[in-house]
């Protein structure tokens, strides 16, 4: 393996699993994409979990990622700033799309595990991320677990973070819960935090907890469109105010939750930024419909909900 | 679109989901695969769904399926026989892949719908297989869904044929039930049969039903091991013997049903044509125990199981 002299500091704090602009012939829009990047770590975010479930990843292909990571770096996004998802059902693109992200100097990875064969065995996983990691063969790799059974349905076990964090100390640098259990999300608290281990929460709904736990912050969908509050709950989380101000981004999250997050939070962006483009979503997904869209904007108005700096 | 002068002739018959020989580095081995294609065809299959669920093809990226694709083709392997699995959770892979085949001349490819995302509605899927039809723009496609909702978790429901099916005549020209569901293979028969939609049962078990409902044949796993005996079936669905031979089809699956079906279908390949690095799975699947493979071996040899002409 490649030494780790350059191994980049780990990124700890609120992570937006950045939506993906799409023209309307679906094509990936990297100038809309750029600016939405750059105004989510003015805004509050610590770091960019590009080609997330939120991003539409699995709608796009490897290619598709490759040159809008490029883009990215190219516009000034720093690489030091960015997770990518990088976990494929095919393992030699889990390989590629790692191996092009370790290149271009990103803080760490966050990877799926392969998600088309169910009822798969934790040795099959094993092997899967252990052969990835060793294809890439290169010491800076920070690789996060992403856990996502509700989409994924395939599961990350304790008993899989613990052998591959007992082999590859270092490289394996932590997970995202994606589960919505928080007990799910404390047993790795409480068994991989002293380790070493980052756990960040999946949704903003846990970050508190995650931090009361021993964790490092938060990847979460909304952190989309509302990262300045969740970051603020991030750096208050031992001030007296630190459940009032939970309680206000849950509120927010839950305005969101009432419809299909995806096209939910890209109406929100178009909104926000006076920008219609951006509701596009690539199939299978669709937009919200008008009458949907005018319930949460109304509803995300009437909260006092606000992006600012966002409309140019 | 392109004019459908030449237009493949569509297949019928028994069609194998061809397992994916892997090399040890997992490298897909083009010579092995080419090989095994050719046995199946002058073993009974009529035609090779190659990159099915049993084939692992979602566990190897684009570029590898297309090259395995053109060996196929430099080969030997006629291009009418062949019927590739070219649906991906991405659109643009299923664009490329779908392309690729049309233009080798491929009968047809077998779709899957975009998987990773779940619930969603008829309308994404049906921009999803619109999408591509338009983008290939070719009248040569022929395009068979694949409905597999055990594995992919994601239903093609009968509105939606009926949809697809009503937009793109001739185009749309089947669907592989893989639910395990006859009554739902039925209500496909019942419905769209008449309309030049070719139904295939995704599994031998039902190949006789489906005959004698207005089916035109099966893609079966076990076509990958036991290709002869189903197309008996297949040929003989109207003599007085068919029961009786598809009860012997059907034992013969059960054998194998006992154990993970792709390590098995592999562990059946390597025994019976003496080539032992046919057992090589791409992670997330692993081989067979020992004892897995041993009690298949012994249980397939007790019920005069062979591979005719498979060893070299």
């Amino acid at each position: 393996m490649k030494p780790a002299m350059s191994k980049v500091k780990r990124i700890e704090g609120v992570l937006s699993p950045v939506v993906t602009p799409f023209n309307r012939d679906y094509a990936p829009d990297a100038p809309r994409f750029v600016r939405h990047c750059r105004w989510l770590l003015k805004s509050g975010c610590a770091g960019l979990a590009v080609f997330g479930t939120n991003s539409e990843a699995n709608s796009m292909s490897v290619g598709e990622k490759r040159k809008l990571l490029e883009a990215l770096v190219a516009g000034g996004v720093p690489a030091s700033a960015l997770m990518p998802g990088t976990g494929h059902c095919a393992i030699s693109d889990s390989i590629e799309m790692t191996r092009a992200a370790v290149e271009l100097g990103c803080a760490g990875v966050l990877m799926l595990p392969p998600f088309y064969y169910k009822n798969v065995s934790d040795e099959g996983l094993y092997r899967n991320f252990a052969e990835v990691i060793e294809r890439v063969g290169d010491e800076r790799l920070q690789l996060y677990l992403y856990h996502i059974p509700p989409v994924s349905q395939v599961a990350i076990s304790l008993a899989l973070i613990e052998k591959l964090l007992s082999k590859y100390p270092g490289i394996v640098a932590g997970v995202k819960d994606s589960s919505g259990n928080w007990d799910n999300t404390k047993a790795m608290l409480d068994q991989f935090a002293k380790a070493g281990f980052d756990v960040f929460a999946g949704s903003e709904e846990f970050l508190l907890a995650n931090m009361r736990g021993g964790g490092k912050g938060c990847i979460t969908a909304t952190g989309n469109v509302n990262p300045g509050a969740i970051d603020k709950v991030y750096r208050s989380w031992r001030s007296p105010d630190a459940d009032a101000l939970q309680a206000g981004i849950t509120a927010t999250r839950r305005i969101l939750q009432k419809h299909p997050m995806i096209p939910a939070l890209k109406a929100t962006v178009a909104h926000f930024g006076n920008d219609p483009q951006w509701k596009t979503c690539r199939p299978p997904l669709v937009e919200l419909t008008s009458a949907q869209e005018e319930t949460l904007i109304r509803e995300l108005k009437a909260a006092g909900f606000s992006m600012p700096g966002l409309a140019s």
